[in-house]
């Protein structure tokens, strides 16, 4: 049995409690470290705690792979990719583009997932079949878009510091190429792809509970997600995912040196 | 006579009429080129005009600066500093952080200014004395904070290949010494700094519009904006913001080489 939109965000919205009311509450660097209180820490421990429970108790039989809590019947068909605060550097320098990642994976393959953005008030949800986009300025389907080539299109990573030995030079490459790069989002990077106003995401370092969610959301979308070496990205590593095949392979070989 | 807060809240929403409706208008770029139409231009430009519009009903006297049209009496006292979409690549890719910026200059030194937010409904605001956040979650004076040394400072810049020559080695110093260094969120830096959560901003290569508004939000915040030789911001050019003074000159020194 698969869950429905309503669940995925019954789940967003428990996590919401417990990390919005965390962001932005303005205790200083020094002060952090004499009362060992970290918000982000304990918002990240709350949120994923929250979404737990709610699964446990709706869907006894599934898997749970989370960032902050022990992994949970990982040899199970459907289990549940848990990243209650993707973007814990916005989250504390109070960058309002952190999200939360909720993704459902079917024997292995990511089949519906969620991004909340908690302050802006922005969801992308893909539901197995469609992605779709619901915000202030209303809901609905969304599609990447194919910019033809890579000089066309508009690429983001989190940060070049990301990359290391290698391949920060074939990243270069890449960059060299494209029409316009930058810097520092995070997840929202992917639905921006899937929603069709970029193009291109290219990261190293990702963890299994970084992509869960936003595999299906751009694959649902029309878009193209691997590792860099063409294959399926489920267990993060080093990822690509573009709007178009066309700019997906032009990238990849670049990449492949 | 200095215009109040209701007069820069009608600015801006002048302003937001423009822009907002034009963000994520989602055609894509070969369509753009094709067509000859630019979403971030327009708004730009009738953005601009809304609030040119207004401050020369009301302040027929003032003299205007923005990006888009031509100046307006830079001779005169008071002189209104406008970049009506601040964070045009961020527009452009839908990033949601983009902003308008409407400063107001007294005998060449910026004491009032706003930051609006459009998509995520913020407002940051500098009344002549005091600074001011409205958003979603409410409203308040806001402060810098004083992280006691360069060490433990979150730092921001909207990109490191904004540094031309040896300007980069020396922002690479900083870099190297802060505890958290992120990219890409344009004036959302200083409204950050100012509301006290984060504590450096080093950037270089901006217009007089690009600061106008800011100036007086980091200051009257409690914080220190100076160019790199440390003295008045107010050309732009190679700026730093810096939540308090220990933090400001321990960085400025750094810069200093």
């Amino acid at each position: 049995m698969f869950p429905d939109r309503a669940f995925f965000y019954r789940l967003a919205d428990a996590a919401k409690a417990e990390t919005l009311p965390r962001f932005r509450t303005g205790l200083d660097v020094v002060n952090k470290q004499e009362l060992g209180f970290d918000p982000v820490t304990e918002g990240d421990r709350a949120a994923e705690a929250a979404i737990r429970r709610l699964i446990v108790d709706h869907f006894p039989d599934d898997g749970i792979l989370g960032e902050e809590h022990d992994d949970i019947g990982l040899d199970r068909d459907h289990i549940w990719v848990i990243d209650p605060i993707d973007g814990t550097r916005a989250f504390i320098s109070g960058v309002p583009v952190w999200g939360t990642l909720i993704g459902l994976q079917d024997k292995g393959r990511s089949v519906m997932g969620l991004m909340d953005q908690p302050f802006t008030g922005e969801r992308y949800f893909a539901d197995g079949t469609s992605s779709w986009y619901a915000g202030p300025d209303g809901e609905r389907q969304i599609h990447t878009r194919d910019c033809g080539t890579l000089s066309n299109a508009i690429m983001f990573t989190t940060s070049p510091h990301m990359f290391v030995g290698d391949d920060i030079n074939r990243y270069r490459v890449i960059e060299d190429r494209v029409r316009l790069f930058r810097y520092g989002i995070d997840c929202y990077a992917y639905a921006l792809l899937a929603a069709g106003h970029i193009d291109l995401v290219i990261e190293t370092g990702l963890k299994p509970y970084d992509v869960g969610a936003l595999i299906p959301i751009v694959e649902q979308a029309g878009g193209i997600f691997t590792n860099w070496e063409g294959g399926r990205p489920e267990a993060g590593g080093r990822v690509i995912a573009a709007g178009s095949a066309a700019v997906h392979r032009e990238a990849l070989d670049l990449l492949a040196g």
